[in-house]
Parts: C-alpha cells; sequence; structure tokens
C-alpha cells in the first residue's frame, strides 16, 4: 500500500468515524412507513458522502418504494471496473428497552461501536466510500474504475434493486461486484465468502373431504389431509436426513478438495455449535458430510411451517378438510432451481396417499452460487485481506442467500466478492448491534488495498 | 300394547304435541350466558311435566352449572327399573337467517316439526315423559319401576351430571339405562344402538432448538420440530390406515358374526357415504373390514390438528423451535384407554426423532362400550321396536362417544338401550333441524310397550 494511503487513512480515522456517527443517527428504518423521512436522509447522507468521495454522476433515483443511490467513476481505462454495493436501510430497533445505550446514538465501548445498522449495512457500506476518498486523495486518482450501487429496502425484500439491475446491464458493467455485508469468521481471521446456496421455497396445500368431519361418525374411512400431508412430507428425507426425492441431488457439485481443506482448519467447534447456537439435544444431517458440509455445501428440504386442523386449547374430534405446508430446498452450486421443482412436483403426485388431493405453489426460486476460484479479483482480495490481516485468507461459505449476488450474476455475468469485516456476534437485527471500530478502520484499508492491487490488472477482456 | 294405552295415545296425539311446543319455545341455549333464565325455565318445565305424568320426588337439583331434574316411581317391586336419561339445553341457533321458519317458533312442514332442539333432544326425552303419562293414565300404575334424569349441560360438556352420577349410585341404582337421543339407521328403520367408541386425546409437542433458526445458517444441521413430528406421526400408521403402534389392537373384540350380518343388510351404500356424506375422491381405512366395520368397530388414530413455525402469507426461511399435534385414539369395547396412553406413550419415546424432545398431555380417555347382547333389556327394546315399526330391529353401532353411556356404565353398572327416533336428516346443530312428527307419536309407542314387555319379567337379581 502506498505510504500516502497509508498516512491519509490513519491520520482521517477520527473524522471518518465521527462521520459514520453522523449517518447511523438516521434512523432509517426501512419497514416503518413512519421513517420514510429518514430513508430518504440516509440516502441523501450516501449521495453526499459519494460525492465527497470524488465520485461522479452520483443519482438518487427514485422507485416505487425506497431510492436507490447510484455513483461511478470511470477514468481508468484499461483497467477492471468494480460495482460496490450496500444498503441504507436498517432493520427496527425494538426491543428498546434492551438496548444498553440509545440504538440511533452511537457509543463507543470496548472498542466497539453500538448502534442500529453498526454492522449491518451502513458501517460496512461507509468503508467502501472511505476507501475511494483516500484512494483519491492520496493518490490523485483511483487505481480502476469504481461504481456504486446502495440500496434502501435491503430490509424489507429488495424488490427495487432487483428490477433496476435486470433493466440496466449496460449502465452497471462491472468485472466484479463488491459488497462487505457478512462477518469474518472468527475475530482477526480474514475471510472470504465464496459460495451462497439457493432457495426454492414452496407451498403445498393438501385437501380430503369436502368439509371438517365429525372423527367419530367418520374416523377410519375418511381421508385425513393433515395426516395425508404428514405421511408424504415424511417420505422425503431418511432419518438420517438425506433427500429421497428422486432428481434432487442432481447437479449438485461437491467442493473441491482445497476448499473443504481449508474448512477444516476453521476453528469451528461442533459441541459449541450444538450447544451456543442451536441449542438442540443433537445435530441431525447427511452422514459422511462435515456440519460445515452440510449447512454450506450440500442441499437441504425443510419444513418451515404446518397447519391444519383444530390446534386451541382443549380437544375437538375433527377430521380436517384441510392442510397446509410451507417447505424449502436450499440450492448448491449447479443444481437447477427449476429442475428441482419439477422434481418436487412429480413426487407430490406420485405419493400423494389415497383420497387426499395435493396442489404445490411456487413462492420464490434462486440458484445457489460460488465464486470461480479462478477469477482474478479472487486472488487479489484474497492477498489484500491477508496482508491487512497477518493471517492467510479463508474461504467459506454461507447457507443462506444474499439476492444482490444472484442478481449480479443473472443479469451482469459478474461474481461478487463477498468481503466482510463484521464479527458472528455483532447482534446484527438486534438490541446492542455492533460494529468493532477496529475492524472499521481495518476495511477500509484492505478494500483501498484490493483496488490497488487489483487496479495493477489490465482489464480482462 | 294394551287397547287403552293405545287409545290414550291416539287421543291425546294433538296436545302431545303442543305440550312440545311449548317446551321448544324456550330457547335453552346451555353455552350462551344470557340464556341462563331459559335453562331455568326449561328445567322447570320438565319438573313439571315429570311431576303431571304421576313421577314423584321431583327435584330440581343445583349444579355448579345448570340444574339437573330428578324423578322416580318405584311402586312395582319384583320388577326392573328403568333410568331414563335426556338433556333439556340445546344448541345456539345461528346463522338465523338459514332458518325457514323462527328457531323457537316449532312450525309444522311437510310432516315435519321445524325447531331448535326438536329432535336434538327436547323432542326425544319428552317422549320418556309421555309414554309414562299414557301407561299411568290407561292402567292406573306403571308396569316397571322409572327414574329420570335430565341434564342441562349435555351441549357444553356434561360436566354436572357426570360427577352426579357418580356421587349417586344408590340413589340412581337401575337395571338399564334408557336414551333416545340417536336415529334411526334410515326411515321406518327400527335401530338399537349397541355399542360406542371410546376416546383418548392427547396433545403431543416436539421441541428441537432453543430458539427459531435461519434455516440459511443452520438448515443441514439443526433439528427441526415440525419436520421431527411428521416424522414420528408418519410412523403411527402404515400406508393403508393399520395403526402401527405396539399394543394398541390388544384386546380389541370383533363384532360377533350376528352383528356383523345384520350390518351387512343395512342400506350402506358405499359410493352415497363418499360422495355424499364425506365428499373425498377415495375412502381409506384397514384393509379387510367393510367401511362400517372401521367406523363402528375398529379402533383408529387420527391426527386432528398441527401447528409449528411459519404459516403466515409469504415466505419465512424458519426452523421452528417447536411444534404440537392434536391427536386421538377411537377406542371399541375390550381396549383398555389407559394402556392404550401407556403404549403411545412408549412409542412416541422409542421413536422420537434424533435432536428432538417430545411431550405427551393426556386430555381425556373412555372405554369404547357395547351393550350385552344377553341381556333381557335389549331383547325386549328390539321386539317393541320392531313391532311398531313393523319391521325387524337393525342393530347399529355409533363411531363417537355418548358420555352418559359410559357414566352409566362406570358407576351404575348398567348398559343403556339407546333407542332413538330421529333420522339422519335431523339436521341436529344446524339450521332447520327438524323432528318427524309421527316419530314423535311411535316413539311414544314403542317406549311405551317397551316399559309393558319389560316389566312382564321379574327384577334381575
Amino acid at each position: 500500500m502506498s505510504t500516502a494511503l497509508d498516512a491519509y487513512i490513519r491520520t482521517n480515522r477520527q473524522r471518518f468515524l465521527a462521520e459514520l456517527k453522523d449517518f447511523l443517527r438516521i434512523p432509517s428504518i426501512s419497514t416503518l412507513p413512519e421513517h420514510r423521512p429518514d430513508i430518504d436522509r440516509a440516502a441523501t447522507f450516501v449521495a453526499t458522502s459519494l460525492s465527497a468521495a470524488g465520485m461522479e454522476n452520483v443519482e438518487i433515483i427514485a422507485t416505487p418504494r425506497h431510492p436507490l443511490v447510484y455513483a461511478d467513476w470511470m477514468h481508468a481505462p484499461g483497467k477492471p471496473t468494480v460495482l460496490c454495493y450496500g444498503h441504507y436501510d436498517v432493520q427496527p430497533a425494538d426491543p428498546l428497552d434492551l438496548w444498553a445505550s440509545p440504538a440511533f446514538e452511537p457509543t463507543e465501548r470496548d472498542g466497539n461501536l453500538y448502534a442500529r445498522g453498526a454492522a449491518d449495512d451502513k458501517g460496512q457500506m461507509y468503508m467502501h466510500i472511505k476507501a475511494v476518498e483516500a484512494l483519491g486523495a492520496a493518490n490523485g486518482t483511483l487505481p480502476l474504475n469504481v461504481k456504486f450501487l446502495v440500496e434502501g429496502e435491503e430490509e424489507v425484500g429488495g424488490a427495487s434493486i432487483s428490477k433496476y439491475v435486470a433493466a440496466n446491464p449496460d449502465k452497471l458493467r462491472a468485472d466484479v461486484g463488491l459488497v462487505s455485508d457478512t462477518a469474518l469468521y472468527a475475530e482477526g481471521l480474514p475471510t472470504l465468502c465464496i459460495g451462497l446456496r439457493g432457495l426454492v421455497y414452496l407451498e403445498i396445500e393438501a385437501t380430503g373431504p369436502m368439509r371438517d368431519l365429525h372423527s367419530g361418525l367418520y374416523g377410519g374411512a375418511a381421508p385425513n389431509p393433515v395426516f395425508g400431508l404428514i405421511e408424504l412430507l415424511a417420505k422425503a428425507k431418511d432419518a438420517e436426513g438425506k433427500i429421497q426425492i428422486p432428481g434432487i441431488y442432481e447437479g449438485v457439485e461437491q467442493p473441491s478438495p482445497a476448499e473443504r481443506e481449508s474448512w477444516s482448519r476453521l476453528p469451528f467447534r461442533e459441541d459449541d455449535f450444538r450447544i451456543q447456537e442451536v441449542g438442540a439435544p443433537a445435530l441431525v444431517g447427511e452422514p459422511g458430510h462435515s456440519v460445515l458440509e452440510r449447512i454450506w455445501s450440500r442441499p437441504t428440504f425443510e419444513v418451515h411451517g404446518i397447519a391444519g386442523g383444530f390446534t386451541g386449547t382443549g380437544s375437538k374430534t375433527v377430521i380436517p378438510a384441510q392442510a397446509t405446508a410451507k417447505v424449502s430446498f436450499r440450492l448448491v452450486p449447479r443444481q437447477n432451481p427449476d429442475q428441482v421443482i419439477r422434481a418436487f412436483q412429480d413426487w407430490v403426485r406420485a405419493n400423494t396417499p389415497k383420497g387426499i388431493r395435493t396442489a404445490v405453489r411456487v413462492l420464490s426460486a434462486s440458484p445457489g452460487l460460488v465464486v470461480d476460484p479462478n477469477h482474478p479479483a479472487l486472488a487479489v482480495a484474497s492477498r489484500a485481506f491477508g496482508e491487512v490481516f497477518g493471517k492467510p485468507t479463508v474461504f467459506i461459505r454461507a447457507g443462506s442467500s444474499i439476492p444482490i449476488v444472484g442478481d449480479f450474476a443473472q443479469h451482469l455475468g459478474i461474481p461478487t466478492i463477498l468481503m466482510g469485516f463484521g464479527l458472528p456476534d455483532d447482534g446484527l437485527h438486534s438490541p446492542n448491534e455492533k460494529y468493532k471500530v477496529e475492524n472499521f478502520y481495518l476495511g477500509i484499508e484492505t478494500i483501498a488495498r484490493f483496488f490497488e492491487q487489483y487496479g495493477e490488472r489490465e482489464q480482462a477482456v
């Protein structure tokens, strides 16, 4: 890293943190309509910060819900383009009485900055802006081309940005996406998340008798849709958790030996995970796969909820007419969501018990994603991250989806570097959300260094 | 039947019906507190009617809820004693706008009397009183000893009468109970119901993780109580409906060949039952047993309701911490409810999936009952019924419970004759409840004739 850059970041630390605090004071809660003025203030704050950092073509883009903020700096011909993403909206702060200091009055304690949005995602997104500012100030120019697209609906589904990305592939064209909205695997451990599971979410309804029946009068001969649905769904997995629906595992790609080897070196303790995070008598899942493999690189079938018949206080002897369940598959790379849906529908049709009718509704479908391990940005990000933290970077995956990564992959054809600086105990969505102040500074340094080093490459054609 | 008795009933038909209409005009809805004065009026009506019919020791017995009415006539030493039961309370009448004539303004149309309670049970209970009146008026005495116990809580659980029977076995001592609160199997077909299924009703709760978990982060390794409960309950029956819980079929008594033969002659059409009553694509149940056997003389395991996790609109990717289901067994004679409960608890313990905890709560337990086919009252009732209707009496069972029958069996040690004169389409608990006027008269005649013929026997010691 250039000495000038290093010096600029060091010299301006306190100001960067003070600005972040101003940002965090805006209660831009996206799900509460009464905070709509705060949403607009936060969007304006982002736009102003981008301008001040030297970004150009700054736009606040109206959408049917909350505005997007766009900016770019495209004066490095022949160099790669990074598309930075973040979100300025936050979760509600309640229960308010569990906060040790007010959620929207950022407070430093024990090296942490406590505030709603400190880690998710204002504090992390703001590092991108400060990295650009620092590079520009130190060197008079940027080492590569940069675009920003920041949204205000991440906590409420992100519908607007998804449509915007699909509609504007030329404007957003880039070589790689950059998102800082994740956490280090453990304190001090530079971590890149290079795989995400996809999701096929479905609703299944079972019907039988034309109306609720008295179980005394009809029990033994009338089909029961609650039991029928139970019978059906129980067949979806064997006792060890392996999915029994034909075709579901088609296309499932194993993680590479290097990735597995990397996972085996993570400071993961199965007992801690079971007791402190899950809190159940035992973990479950496919034999022959480690816990991390099961939650990161294996497909799952889950029943999220089921409802049918009488569930109030006391007894009611009813054979219900109807039952429904919400179910999902988590998908891993190379599984095809459409094929998974078809496989489920075929299996439901073939296994619906006698006397019952079933209907399947698809609520959403997205594929699993993995960053091409040969993409040049990944090697550069890994090196920069490791240099700043003084340790080799580990590669992990996440079992859940980050929708923007799918949007960038689908509509822009680019991978996304998930370079987050949070910690596992940051308390996202909970009272006393925090962000480690040192990680805010290290993040700015890592991102700036990544930009510098990635900018040394000519643009991939 | 004596000519005098026959003449008395014939001569007084119109008055009997007019009195019943007065009874039906009292809206003695037991579940609505604002009708409490009507409950008291109805109890008084019953007490007054019993006195007028020549019954003695008439009592209105206060209970924690609605009064019981007791009366007896015990001047036939050496003769059997019949304990008549009925209830003066009724279901609510709503939805009121679906009634063709007001629910509490009894109206004759097409040979039927329309009113709430016409068949369930005022119209049927009143036949007992009129039979006693007619016997006394025609012969100057009764042919046997008679006791009445009438309640006002049948539609709200019948807690008071159950306690009263348990506490007063000497006062209520009798040779047989008589209940008219059921229906003929088909129009014009004299029908005695001689078996009832019992019920063990249970709640089962499954827990796993200490809190709801994100299925992306934990799916594949964390146990899911909804799926665990599904897995467990699905094992309770095989695909054909046979219960797989060890010990459940212990003690199950087959119906006698005579009973089965009688059922095979009933005007039962499986397709009509499936299409008109159940309304499902197919019937289900144990192979090798007819539909009537399955609903009358076979145990069942039913899931009445299940709830757990997210079941609202849209998608939520949760691994829930908890799930519950309401389940029951219908029991047939010689199954022991306590043993069934133990068998279920043992089975749950042995089959609870890994990572899940389960707890079973017993909500109620009652055995199945069958009238001893050799009890003298049964043969007499069958003959009297057949003579009045001009056809041989058929013996059926009911798949549901009638709690008073269990109370009489348990605390008084007596069987109960279920001699009902309703029709399957009487619309109990529904708008436009009706009772066929002719059946009201035939019922009085049948009951009187049963008393006469049963009184020809010396009392069983």
